[in-house]
């Protein structure tokens, strides 16, 4: 029921709750380059996540300079990953918009999360890397960020090398309560 | 290019960075009822976030009841929307669950925004309200929730009232940068 084409073309696209449950890390990029309209695809989606008041308290850097991307390879264990990447889109908290801290990362991460639900309708492969976290004053520093801006993550974007990704979640049932906490709610029929 | 059409019927569909950037905060419904496929599609989409180490720190409540939603609906400057609502998703960060709480809270905001763009798919209006997060003990208390589970949101959902929507968001060279920090990203040649 959710299989649809293209009104003018032939290729397939999926819904949004397709993309959002086939999403999957990519860690391995063929080196291909991404185009510019593309990375302006994925800045839009950024930008349009919802935040407290509208604050809109994300800002991005576009990486694709090989040595700007060796450089912040070097600040994360995962420096391979990093490496292999064409493009890496670095974001940022910026204080100077700040509304209410806890509610900014949540806007931080519906903005990544809309980032790399268009990378996968795009074709592209990404993963959100938050384990640079550790050295981001060297990150900033890298990047010639003020203090300002604190960094959120790294999204690490390339075209995927194909090869099966799997991931798995709790059930529905495991994570919600019907009514109140600790009433138990049962999900879809054939799932009980 | 985007229009499509599903495989086995004619609705029109959209493609997600149609939907990220059409998706509007509704909050007048029309009070019908939500199916409980639609709310199983829902916390499908809400589960299927990225999280750091996958710890899938969310938790949800799912209300329906009047009376409950009544009572929740003392709880903010925005008591008419939620008792208009047939529907609250009561989000909370589950302490117990915990890795990093800065990465756990853009986790829940990856997962709301999950939800929100499902909730457009499914021809459903949602608001994410967060000004009630002041008074989070008086929700929690309301749902017999524990101290482990922080409220972190509430999403109201329900059919929505047809009007115009408007919103705007800073252009993406207003929020992004190009290699460094200082440096103006251009966007599409037709934005020059």
């Amino acid at each position: 029921m959710t299989a649809c084409f293209y009104f003018f073309g032939v290729m397939p696209v999926s819904t949004i709750i397709d993309t959002i449950r086939s999403r999957r890390s990519v860690r391995d990029f063929t080196g291909a380059p991404i185009s510019k309209d593309d990375i302006n695809t994925i800045l839009d989606a950024g930008r349009w996540a919802p935040s407290g008041l509208n604050n809109q308290p994300w800002r991005y850097i576009v990486v694709q300079d090989c040595e700007t991307i060796e450089e912040i390879a070097t600040c994360t264990h995962y420096s391979n990953v990093v490496q292999g990447a064409p493009l890496l889109i670095v974001v940022f908290l910026n204080h100077d918009a700040k509304y209410n801290y806890m509610k900014d990362v949540q806007a931080i991460g519906a903005s990544i999360q809309n980032m790399l639900l268009v990378c996968c309708e795009l074709e592209l492969g990404a993963v959100w890397l938050g384990e640079i976290l550790n050295r981001k004053e060297k990150v900033n520093s890298i990047l010639d960020a003020p203090d300002s801006l604190e960094l959120m993550a790294v999204l690490a974007i390339g075209c995927p090398v194909e090869k099966e990704r799997i991931s798995t979640r709790k059930g529905v049932d495991d994570v919600t309560f019907n009514e109140k906490f600790g009433t138990g709610w049962v999900g879809r029929d054939e799932e009980i």
